[in-house]
């Protein structure tokens, strides 16, 4: 084959795989949204041979050649081929490198970890789990050595969701933004102690009108989106034009479904600001884990919990909460959203001990990787990082170390994206401000389209373009750093 | 290949195209209720995509040749192999006499077809339709040609939907009846003409409970369902323990959408009752469309519209409606439930007048594929037809031969399976109702266990062990005759 075709098998190639993903997640969102429940057996075989095609298909011997044959040859290519094949290279190279036994292995591991933890966790039962732990732990310094690295094992891992990523990077600038927050934890967290959680009755159906409307106003296309309902809010992509966002509601409390629809919109925004053209290509898929989190957290935190922000919601809330808004003018509105509180579930941390939380889990899934810290250990380091950290023992394990699925589903090296998610947002944050100096007046009018065509601009149209680091440093001129992000909290919560 | 491996390799490659199969439905029925309009073009190309490999797989050449081995050398199989075979060799047959070229040209006629009509349709405009029309005629002759025939190219059309049937004895059944059913309904609607449609509001959402609620009674497990709602009214499997049905609302009648709700019931019934063991092979398949309709049309007319039915319904009706329950007592209801009225629309006709509507299409469709009829032609055949088989000419024809969406997307031979379903079902319940003495006062109660259990046994549990004509002489020791539902319509309107 020469270039020319080596090109088209490469696009096609691409676009195939595309429609599968989008059908893997239109499979996956229909299990958790809609399908019956007696139905889960026959998903879990379609989702199968649907992954199973899309993986046969990306890692079949003549696009391997094909994709390896353009690496070499594109010395004078398009930047957009450029980019595309060398991403494209890159997960191959991983994936590659990882024999079939391994992957099925990892697989079976994953599906047996999710299982027991799911029995296990209600009765804090960590002797059930431990097994299977010390299996995925060992699969994943397997898959390390496998895939090689310079200076951790723990960097092979990560690289799966930062791609360019080290510890040697992300540890410190973690781990340094949480002792300053350690420090800060205390006094922010004082001011709110008299704080209760807004009490009233909020019908499901109102929060999901209420909802609906923000997402739409902060620029969700509904034309090109939906909003379900379904037990842990998420965002996925179908296809073109095609990007859902789901939430949770509890009545007596509306801001858990408010900010879970804020947080997925900010997922969604991306998806859908991606360039259309090149769907289904790294130009037009999101950067990292971190950069898709950094959008989330923007809309959520940076601005949906913004003082301006509030002028916004009070009137929103008024129309479909009338008699809750008459008790709750916009400051007391801004307390509610803004409550800091150090406390022992992740998923409901606030913007500012969230960081703590990542930092606990990056240093022990660092030592689980090194291999100097066993399973067994666990649970007694688990206590230890949170007291120091957050000044908390779980009294339960289910509480503890037992509280998210990552570890017992085989996601090692995920939990940094989450946070450094915050490092990115604050730094965008900063320069979009300099550059929209009426923001606040434009927030409280509710008119985010200039924040959202800057983040078009800035982030979306990149699709991969660029990488993270080579991201942020184009918008800020610096390279990522904690202490913006500090700035913000010292700030806001002075 | 030995004989062993033969086996394996149809079993195992029927059970792949089963979950290309299953995608596929969720796919369109995601399209049909929930997907964002947008998202059309990707949603197109991903059914494509699916269906596409579904196809290859199921054409594939080594697949061929192992059905072809299979069916000369399974002389002493077991049943169930000899079905699987039989039936999996005859479709196959089918799709191997059709070139791939003319495959590809009558898939775009199809789709150029469908999207013509939906545009051509609300102005009437036939003049737009006809040149591609033309073609889809031209192109199901040729089909014809191509499949081949002993007596009519007809049959050979018909064949697709209902297997082992023709037209010279299809047309003599279909007409026989409606020529009974002409002198038959003047008497029959006359005593109808004080009734009107039961006025009222009829929020949807109690519409949804109450059709929930009759599903779910009929025997409908929606641990394995759902109810949703859509344009038009259908049933899909998609998947072990997955058939979805969806039906309409009409805020201001709510007759429309409990009989849509009860007919898909019926499909859904069947879908659910076939043997799971069996599942993507003949035997867990259904027989035909005409014994598929047969289900949905026995559920919705001679369960849902007998006079025992209105007990029960008129209780779960007050239930839902209460005050316009009390202004309708169960007569009434039946009243309703049983308006017989010759009209424009097939969609829209009683059970009456249904089988008219059916034999005008199916003449009509004989005459163009026999190519003694032109398709400028057909409106005033249309009009010739309707006014001999039910008295009434069309003012628009966007209401007479432009008014349902088949010929325009490719679909001629169909029709006949609507009107087969009738005299299917009235020999089943013929033998049923001789089964079941106290069937009615089980029905009045709201216990349709009983009868449910034997379409299950007599019916469902069969999949494709007997073609519809074996089938029914099973169950009633005749052959398929319309005599039973005429019969049948004579007795329920003296």
């Amino acid at each position: 084959m020469n270039l020319t075709d080596h090109k088209k098998k490469f696009y096609d190639q691409l676009s195939e795989i595309h429609v599968l993903h989008g059908v893997d997640a239109l499979l996956g969102w229909d299990q958790q949204v809609y399908m019956p429940p007696k139905a889960s057996d026959g998903r879990a075989a379609q989702i199968e041979y649907i992954s199973l095609l899309a993986h046969r298909r990306f890692t079949e011997p003549e696009f391997m050649q094909c994709v390896d044959a353009l690496a070499e040859s594109l010395d004078q290519p398009s930047d957009d081929d450029r980019v595309n094949v060398r991403e494209v290279k890159r997960a191959l190279d991983r994936q590659r490198k990882l024999p079939d036994e391994f992957v099925a292995e990892k697989a079976r591991a994953s599906a047996v970890g999710y299982d027991t933890w799911v029995k296990a966790r209600p009765s804090s039962d960590f002797e059930a789990v431990k097994p299977i732990l010390t299996q995925i732990v060992d699969l994943a310094r397997r898959e390390a050595d496998l895939i090689g690295y310079v200076e951790h094992p723990y960097d092979a891992l990560l690289d799966a969701y930062e791609p360019y990523s080290k510890l040697s990077v992300v540890k410190p600038l973690l781990t340094g933004l949480a002792e300053k927050l350690r420090t800060m934890i205390p006094g922010i967290a004082g001011k709110y102690e008299h704080i209760d959680d807004p009490k009233g009755v909020y019908e499901e159906s109102k929060q999901y009108a209420m909802g609906r409307e923000i997402a739409a106003d902060l620029g969700y296309d509904f034309q090109g989106g939906r909003l379900d309902k379904t037990a842990h809010p998420f965002m996925t992509t179908i296809g073109k034009n095609d990007v859902r966002i789901t939430t949770r509601y509890y009545e007596d409390n509306f801001l858990p479904a408010l900010y879970g629809v804020i947080h997925e919109t900010g997922h969604a925004l991306y998806e859908l600001g991606l360039p259309a053209d090149h769907l289904g290509t790294p130009c037009g898929e999101a950067v990292s884990m971190g950069v898709h989190e950094s959008q989330s957290r923007l809309w959520e935190n940076l601005i949906g919990r913004r003082r301006s922000f509030m002028v916004y919601l009070h009137r929103v809330f008024s129309k479909h909460f009338p008699d809750a808004a008459a008790t709750m003018d916009e400051d007391r509105l801004w307390m509610h959203a803004n409550k800091v509180k150090p406390d022992l579930i992740r998923v409901e941390a606030d913007e500012v001990t969230y960081t703590q939380h990542i930092v606990v889990r990056m240093l022990l899934e660092e030592a689980l990787v090194a291999g100097s810290l066993q399973v067994d250990e666990l649970p007694g380091a688990w206590d230890d990082l949170y007291q120091k950290y957050l000044g908390l023992r779980s009294p339960t394990l289910k509480n503890g170390v037992m509280q998210d699925v990552h570890w017992f589903s085989g996601a090692i090296g995920y939990f940094p994206s989450y946070a450094l998610g915050n490092l990115y947002n604050s730094m965008m944050m900063e320069t979009a401000q300099n550059t929209i100096p009426d923001l606040d007046a434009q927030i409280a009018a509710g008119d985010f389209s200039q924040i959202l065509g800057w983040l078009r601009t800035n982030v979306h149209e990149h699709g991969m373009r660029f990488t993270g680091p080579e991201l942020i440093k184009r918008i800020s001129g610096r390279d990522l750093e904690s202490e913006t992000f500090a700035q913000y909290v010292a700030e806001k919560f002075r």
